[in-house]
């Protein structure tokens, strides 16, 4: 098996091959970068593995698995009574959102196609009919998010001219989407355009999301990446080797403040301090209605073995505690702008951005 | 072999067994924190080894350690004639200082005993009382450097209260000198004293000096540490989970800019945004009084390899390029103080700098 990178074309993470039975074919992230190889998923439980062990990981990309998943429920029954049928969809969902609990795209993504299945019921849909629509639900996510993705990298493409040199920071690409990313969307569609972006990726402890998959899908995609420790982004920035910063969000507070990935708010800091533009991308439904500002947003902590070892080797001495919180918060005044699919929102416009969120 | 840690005992990095044959007796860090080994060195090549391979590191243990060093060259030799002597001794200060050629302390260290030799020589000693004398001269550099370890530790103690928490990064402690350290000297002062200190100590990618050493050595010696990965050190900051931040540094400016490893610049970013106290720990012989200002000192780029793996094992997709900058430079302005075994030098103070760079 061979990476099959294509220049300007990133990875897709995601497809469904029809059978039958169908199946959906993941790229297995644990195995990157060493390995490329692509994962059948025939199951229910084979997901669930699959999304707790990480193979497929990234919010956007969890939904889009959730809807495929879903299917997969139906596999070996797919002439079986609408009833059944739809006994077997939410089995499946329920099945799928306890394997990652706070994982909200995929509890989104389970219900969605719930809610299809139900419908389908009532229209008395049945057999190979009932199956190929909820199919065609599936693909709605899938093709949805990509399209979503497209607009980010269109609307983003602004930012960027021939010859620029981006700094990102953890994996908001190709591989947690079902499309060409957030952050790295205006990347994709930049190198698309003929022009030439240079990237430097942080490595990301403590799972290091940039060094295993960031730096893997830019430069299968043929685009320049260069990789730092986390700690170098601030040189990088005072010594003006790039002229912005592309990062994307886990959560988005109603006056723009940011959280993502832990590392996110030392880069806006250094960014600020050298007048470098600090830009997130992110879909809409990273904006919390429910959020006023980033003080609100729980910070997950997660397991201190992640911090005192990589990869099941340990390099701290045993016994030595470890803080490993998963998120910061960037407060909105350090946002030059946020990328959405709906355009350009100004850092902290927390009017353009209430009119966004109502309109949705 | 135990690590033989007592409560608020830093660990010896170095020590002098008399012979015949006498033997240097250095820490292994390369085992740390696996394991603790005592290595003994009875020859020159074996320490240009152990130089080579950082089982034992930091600017101030290598001087001590190139002390010793030079001693080891007359090793089966001590009752050779002086001129052979002063020969062997020339030769064992050659040999030691190209094993780690940018290292200033041991061509220091170094060049020092082979003046002693030169004046032993004149003075018409010979035999053991030669021996004897030079190695004198080798605890000398050892003694000084204790104390003057010590009297940083008594400055900076006085920022210290009892139940205080900072933040450390990299190794400046007991492993990187032939004292109790420098940045965590006024740590173990505090604890001598009674006084509870709480560490927050970054990993400090990428060689995990803070995960492999600090933390080591500062739990060995009934300290509370707890390990964050290096793009954590920001949101310490910003929850005021830490009182202070206590670095040593590599290199400083006549103006009062500090060069120290990478990462140090984004913490002092953080600790200025957030109003805590960004204090330098070092002695006066780390100013450099042939530069005038931080953007003059040359950075060294160290091999991609540290960045593209984890301790031996690959992170990166193979032909993956790197930048791995050792250190960063942080503006005076951004430092509250610099302790030194002089006192404490506002930070920027540059009247002060040059008062006791003159008196040296």
């Amino acid at each position: 098996v061979t990476s099959g990178g294509h220049a300007h074309q990133p990875p897709r993470t995601l497809r469904w091959e029809s059978g039958p039975p169908g199946q959906l074919v993941l790229i297995d992230q644990t195995r990157l970068p060493e390995r490329f190889v692509e994962l059948p998923v025939r199951t229910v439980d084979e997901l669930v593995d699959a999304l707790q062990r990480l193979a497929v990981r990234g919010a956007p990309a969890i939904g889009v698995a959730a809807g495929y998943g879903v299917l997969l429920g139906l596999s070996g029954h797919e002439d079986c009574e609408p009833s059944e049928a739809v006994a077997r969809v939410r089995e499946a969902a329920a099945t799928l959102v306890k394997a990652r609990p706070t994982a909200v795209n995929l509890a989104w993504a389970a219900q969605r196609m719930v809610r299809r299945a139900d419908r389908l019921l009532g229209e008395g849909a049945r057999g190979r009919a009932f199956f190929e629509a909820l199919l065609e639900e599936a693909h709605g996510i899938a093709s949805e998010d990509d399209a979503q993705c497209r607009k980010m990298g269109e609307v983003g493409v602004a930012l960027l001219r021939d010859g620029v040199s981006v700094l990102t920071h953890c994996n908001a690409g190709a591989l947690a989407t079902g499309g060409m990313g957030t952050a790295l969307s205006p990347i994709y569609v930049a190198a698309e355009r003929g022009l030439r972006v240079r990237v430097f990726a942080t490595e990301t402890r403590p799972l290091l999301q940039g060094a295993r998959l960031t730096s893997w899908e830019l430069e299968r995609s043929g685009i320049e990446v260069t990789l730092i420790p986390d700690s170098a982004a601030a040189t990088v920035l005072q010594r003006g080797m790039v002229d912005l910063v592309l990062v994307g969000a886990d959560r988005i507070a109603r006056n723009g403040d940011v959280c993502n990935k832990i590392g996110t708010y030392p880069i806006a800091l250094a960014a600020q301090r050298h007048g470098i533009p600090f830009y997130v991308v992110a879909p809409l439904s990273t904006f919390d209605p429910d959020t006023a500002e980033g003080a609100q947003i729980p910070i997950e902590e997660r397991s201190s073995d992640e911090v005192t070892g990589f990869h099941g080797q340990r390099t701290a001495p045993d016994g030595v505690r470890a803080f490993n919180p998963a998120f910061d918060v960037t407060p909105a005044a350090m946002v030059r702008g946020i990328v959405t699919e709906e355009g350009l929102i100004a850092g902290g416009d927390e009017a353009r951005i209430a009119a966004l969120l109502g309109r949705q």
